[in-house]
């Protein structure tokens, strides 16, 4: 196994033991991969991993899912639950007398309410802090598939720049985004976003019909996952010549973003890292069009932590990674955004997109 | 707008109010989007729609993706949040006094223990059970788009009989079927189950690095989605010719097939579509090698009620759309499924899956 999950297991019990949670209830999502080397099927019958600090985790799954499992007999026992079984109650069982309850971020709802209901006098909490300090930090491996999809990523950005984007709708150009992905080595893309002209100012437009226009700044926003790890990085194109107030705006984007991968070293608080791509666009007097936060974490998910946000005071550490990527949205004309993920090193910041971070004029 | 949220937010307050609900809670999945039209994306921002009798819904939605909202001002009502704002605190305050509160299944457990930790003294339930009872019987509209990406997938089967699947990979042919359903006028495609040899007796089998061998039956289950709703069918195709036994199940699972579609008449309690196609096939002697239920209600979700399964008493209505989808797994050789969407109708069952059911010989 390339993951040591026997490992990671051991450091998730520790934790549990050090915040008084004594079951873990994992189910959808990327927390149950990372632990146990295992994805749940995002469907109405439940998968859920029972960890608990005296004993092997149990992963209860349908059975007809349980050949999807990988014999991992040493690091996790399988209760597979036939179609008509309860497994509410199997879960139940497993949790015993465990009182103080921490369920994953994703759950369905409708599991926990169940479990809920069932389990009187507990208290329920979320997983979300626990599994955050463990995946935050990423290990040797996952930096190296964290750079190879950056860099898969960036290849698509740079035949962008040769790509006919006048007259084709968004929905084209964001089918054809996603098919490069998927040629330069991408497993599979995530929705990818192509805002033009106007639709810009939507950080997070879906891209539709609408053809583009000569003289619209198009702002592409794409990713996808390769080797369980994913890519995010936004590049910037303008069919012929930008307008004059595009150009300048676009100048103070690209220090602000520069000025925030620069920031982003080793100790700073997470927090610092915003403050600072946000006080250049605030200088420049455009602060009212930076509408979000400057970053987010990145690893299995495409959002986790750490959030580079105001309030998060947490230092950066080597091994986090995270997005840098601040935006100048103006309602009804256009947007911009130039997106990197970053590596925190100690010998600096790291990044894993690297292709041009002008924007391209294209046809 | 094509579908008529007005009515339908009315006919779920009104279920509300026979179900003693006093506000409703939906997040991301189908029930919201379903009810107010807008989906909300799955991410770590809360997007929940709070929904009460005695008020307009209303969608409370972060600031950057409230431009993705479509203006539906006379139906309900956007609080945009902003990214330095409390979400949960902003629910709670729209939730009010309301003292009985139903969850969307979907929900992520993180935004319910939120809401549930600042909201003391309040009874907490799944959404699931009335939305299941809206959701359940399709409007015309929703049954014309079923009937259409029925047609597109079967397209696809059709031309899978002259395509090459011997010397190839599962995960390769799972690419081309998912690109063919594009081809063939699908939005996008789910993850397509190709099964090969003895990984056909696995019914959520991922498809993997195994060579597709002569005469290895290869099963494909496959589907997306088409302007909002979901297709789902599976055949059968043989490398070469088949081993006796196979031929032998197979003429059992095409005969429970049938009948189980011929059951599926309005008045029909769900249980006993699945009785039918499982006495057909113990009868035969295979019982202990159909493992799961006989189907589940489809729509814009690839599996939702009705449940075609032992326990579920509820008799079939016309407009009710779910699989018929028998299958027989033997560990270690192979397996087999046939699997058509039907809609329960006054005229008897219709089939949105009309591509030749028999197994079919391939190179």
């Amino acid at each position: 196994m390339v993951f040591d999950y026997a490992a990671r297991i051991a450091r998730v019990t520790a934790a549990m033991g050090r915040s008084g949670v004594d079951t873990l209830l994992l189910s959808v999502g990327s927390d149950m991969p990372w632990l146990l080397g295992y994805e749940a099927m995002d469907l109405e019958r439940v998968t859920m991993a029972v960890v608990r600090p005296d004993s092997r985790p149990t992963l209860v799954v349908p059975r007809l899912e349980a050949p999807r499992v990988d014999d991992r007999g040493e690091i996790f026992d399988v209760v597979a639950w036939d179609e008509l079984e309860d497994p509410i109650g199997i879960i139940v069982d497993l949790v015993g007398a465990g009182s103080a309850l921490a369920v994953g971020d994703r759950t369905w709802s409708m599991f926990t309410l169940a479990l809920q209901a069932r389990l009187g006098g507990r208290t329920w909490e979320s997983a979300g802090p626990i599994m955050a300090e463990m995946r935050m930090v990423k290990e040797a491996e996952e930096l190296d598939r964290l750079r190879a999809v950056g860099a898969s990523a960036d290849r698509v950005a740079e035949r962008l720049a040769g790509y006919l984007f006048g007259g084709k709708t968004e929905r084209r150009v964001a089918a054809d985004i996603a098919a490069m992905l998927v040629e330069e080595g991408h497993d599979s893309a995530w929705d990818v976003i192509v805002a033009s002209g106007p639709n810009g100012a939507s950080p997070h437009h879906e891209p539709g019909d609408r053809v583009i226009q000569i003289g619209d700044p198009v702002v592409c926003d794409f990713g996808g996952t390769m080797d369980g790890y994913i890519s995010d990085t936004t590049r910037n194109f303008v069919v012929g010549e930008p307008a004059a107030e595009y150009v300048a705006m676009f100048a103070v984007l690209r220090e602000a973003q520069e000025a925030g991968v620069r920031a982003a070293t080793v100790g700073t608080p997470c927090q610092d890292v915003d403050r600072t791509t946000r006080k250049v666009i605030q200088d420049a007097g455009y602060g009212e069009y930076f509408v979000h936060r400057t970053g987010h974490g990145i690893g299995l998910e495409v959002h986790e932590s750490p959030y580079i946000v105001e309030g998060n005071e947490l230092p950066l550490a080597a091994g986090m990674v995270f997005s840098v990527e601040p935006g100048i949205y103006v309602p009804g004309q256009f947007g911009m955004r130039i997106e990197d993920i970053v590596i925190a090193t100690d010998a600096g910041p790291e990044r894993c997109n690297n292709s041009p971070h002008e924007f391209v004029s294209v046809r």
